[in-house]
């Protein structure tokens, strides 16, 4: 968390913060949604995050909690990320950016199934998603 | 919209290009939870946005289309801004991050009250807020 950049206790810029230059949130959406897992699989995502970047993030969001490094489920050598209880928190945000996206961008790729279940049943899809009760 | 920082068709992408450097947002809270519709009661939010800042940000919301700038209701010289129908649909987006911050930020101004209706009748709110039906 960027707590030098802080500028007032309102929650809305503690959360502008911690968004700060959307590679964060990238990051986020890439394991929450895109079962990218990999650092080669989340470098590769087609808004070409540079190398050092991803590296620096991972490694905040770690420290931080919202992710885990663990070994990688096949390949003992290599590593892959996780949300955490703490990342799944943020699905909410996520999932409510994509349904304002999906309302105001013409050109937008949102999966048309999600966007439905999410105007039809938002809380249902919440759950599933964090598995939260 | 900034049509030229587009680096996919992803509405998360998107969303995060249309928030851009905080400052839009943060006007669009002062509108949407502060009572605020000068320029100067904007200006003087704590986060210290910058004259030119604000004046460019408030003339690009307005021309497309989120917000709408008429004559001040007690004086006709002044003039004043309120969210039109779509800035208005910007409100759940920031209902989730107001309610994300408030889980994780312990210094959080957050309002307890519109916290407690925001989880114990999120629909509600957001239909209040928004005018919605």
């Amino acid at each position: 968390m960027n707590v030098h950049t802080r500028r007032s206790d309102c929650p809305i810029s503690f959360a502008l913060d911690f968004f700060g230059d959307r590679w964060t949130l990238l990051i986020i959406r890439d394991l929450a949604f895109r079962e990218k897992h990999t650092f080669s699989e989340l470098l590769a995502s087609e808004e070409g995050i540079a190398r050092n970047i991803l590296s620096a993030r991972l490694a905040s969001l770690v420290a931080d909690g919202f992710i885990e490094k663990t070994p990688h489920a096949r390949d003992g050598r290599r590593r892959e990320y996780h949300l955490t209880e703490r990342g799944r928190g943020l699905i909410p945000v996520l999932v409510e950016m994509i349904v304002w996206s999906a309302g105001e961008d013409p050109q937008t790729a949102v999966d048309r199934a999600f966007l439905e279940e999410a105007m039809r049943d938002r809380e249902g899809l919440i759950r599933r998603m964090t598995g939260r009760s």
